[in-house]
């Protein structure tokens, strides 16, 4: 059996430490699951893209991967764009079963670890 | 005693769509903090822009405003943009002591949450 691979995927800016909190991100994710591979991928402005991603896990012997869009809401960049270019790339790796998760800001989970970052900066700013 | 309002400080998208989670995060802000005010505000694309969500919280009581920008990556628009427009509102609304947080994304626990999510949808997807 195969790897199960996670990319999560960010839409990219020109200022490099604008990914930190993706490579934290991927960082904790590894920690959490061993030898399963996770990556980082962009829309634009950075590398790699997400054939090149799945590309890459496909040859580190993954047959599953999942994207996990890491935005907070879901407009054309999650909604037309991506699809777009996860279809590509199930096209180009007919070995790989991709799915694609709902953007990270979707989760009630996340949406109340904001809140609570949210009301401590309140506390830290009276 | 002045309220102190809490703005959370989006980029804005052209899908409407786009704004959900950002509303269902006020709403629960609101639960949380009881009469003191939580406002959105865009940076572009969505209104209101941050100038008059702050000048409508001062006109509903607030001394005090907490912008939290809702990102997960602190590029050019936290880094840059966001500093700008703080401090044209800092200039329109002299009685209003105006605190920006770090960007969402740099919490710890934000990301705690974000990768529990990408673990289920791994565990879900296999």
């Amino acid at each position: 059996m195969g790897k199960h691979g996670i990319i999560l995927f960010g839409h990219g800016a020109r200022d490099p430490r604008w990914a930190e909190p993706f490579e934290r991100l991927a960082s904790r994710l590894r920690t959490m699951r061993g030898d399963q591979p996770v990556a980082l991928a962009f829309l634009e402005l950075m590398s790699p893209d997400l054939p090149a991603a799945v590309a890459s896990l496909a040859g580190d012997g993954c047959d599953a991967v999942t994207v996990v869009p890491v935005f907070f809401g879901q407009g054309g960049h999650v909604r037309r764009d991506l699809p777009e270019v996860i279809e590509k790339c199930r096209e180009a790796n007919p070995g790989v079963v991709i799915h694609c998760a709902t953007a990270v800001g979707e989760d009630e989970a996340v949406l109340e670890a904001v809140a609570g970052y949210c009301l401590r900066q309140v506390g830290t700013a009276s």
